[in-house]
């Protein structure tokens, strides 16, 4: 005897599959399903069904967007002259929500990393070049990951913009606001004594 | 300048409405779907659509169904003299995991609760004095939960059923198995003792 309906092993199993969601949690969430008012539902599954539909890459730097440009290179008040230069979407959202970047953006759509076999050629860089000519750009912060992949993809775009003549820096990397001391780690210790700076 | 794209945030918003998912968990789900397949994406947004609209209750027990008659009610081999009656269809899909039971159930959508101005009229009991009839029912099971809505109702259902000469019994309470006494509350611990067998 199935302990339930077709139906509702089959959302069970559908839902599951999404990051951070198990089978107990997927019966929570039918639950409250079977119990929301039946317009809620409709909104939300039509929601998901809108997002994958309506959402594509900026022609420009591969934000995130529902229009050709996304809503950063889109707004005239930005200054097309700074371009930072991350890993993924959401590290754009990051960088929006601590609010001191008036810039524009280039995404990468990944980062090098010779374990996993993703080289340059994986990453979304095509244009980048011509960009900084056509914008007149005259800074780029290189804001990936400070990880393995994230410090070797800063450096294959180090090598890749310099001759260019544009100025190329990095993110800081150190202790993060608010941290111990005590508790950080000693790579992160060994970066930040790295990149003190005189006061 | 708004962190994401429209549609996004409204599924975010949607999403977190679900229970155990806040805003940081409905971010991972988006990233999920974004980069997964449009037509696992598609099957998902159904799948919801989909328990939504075939879901109903039972005609005869109030159990999760899409049709008519549960797949319980509608099984010849289960014995119809014997009827367990519990809170929520949850709790049918918990005992039918146990996999020791082979009556039918009866799922009252709820328990008396003062404190909530729930009575006993707030309970799908329509229908199952005239059931113990028809099915000729030799034996009622209260299955209801063990905390003091499921006590009262217990002691309800009792009052209401024995009159008509069937034997109700209530499931056992006491400690669970493999539990340490230890650590058992200790309420359950003098349930425990009462609900004593001899052996």
């Amino acid at each position: 005897m199935p302990a339930y309906t077709q139906s509702i092993e089959k959302l069970i199993q559908n839902l599951s599959r999404l990051p951070g969601i198990g089978r107990r949690s997927a019966e929570r969430i039918i639950d409250y399903i079977l119990n929301a008012p039946a317009s809620e539902v409709k909104v939300l599954s039509e929601s998901i069904s809108k997002v994958k539909e309506s959402v594509r890459l900026c022609r420009i730097c591969n934000n995130l967007s529902e229009q050709e440009l996304c809503a950063i290179c889109d707004d005239g008040a930005r200054q097309k002259s700074i371009v930072c230069i991350v890993e993924k979407p959401g590290d754009v959202t990051a960088l929006e929500k601590s609010g001191g970047y008036r810039g524009t953006y280039h995404v990468l759509m990944g980062s090098i990393s010779p374990l996993e076999g993703k080289g340059p050629q994986d990453l979304k860089i095509n244009g980048l070049l011509s960009r900084l000519k056509e914008d007149n750009v005259s800074e780029v912060i290189i804001a990936t990951d400070a990880d393995t992949e994230g410090e070797t993809t800063a450096i294959y775009l180090t090598r890749l913009l310099k001759p260019s003549g544009v100025k190329v820096s990095r993110i800081g990397l150190g202790i993060a606001v608010g941290a111990n001391l005590e508790y950080a780690d000693s790579s992160t210790l060994a970066k930040a004594i790295e990149w003190r700076r005189e006061i």
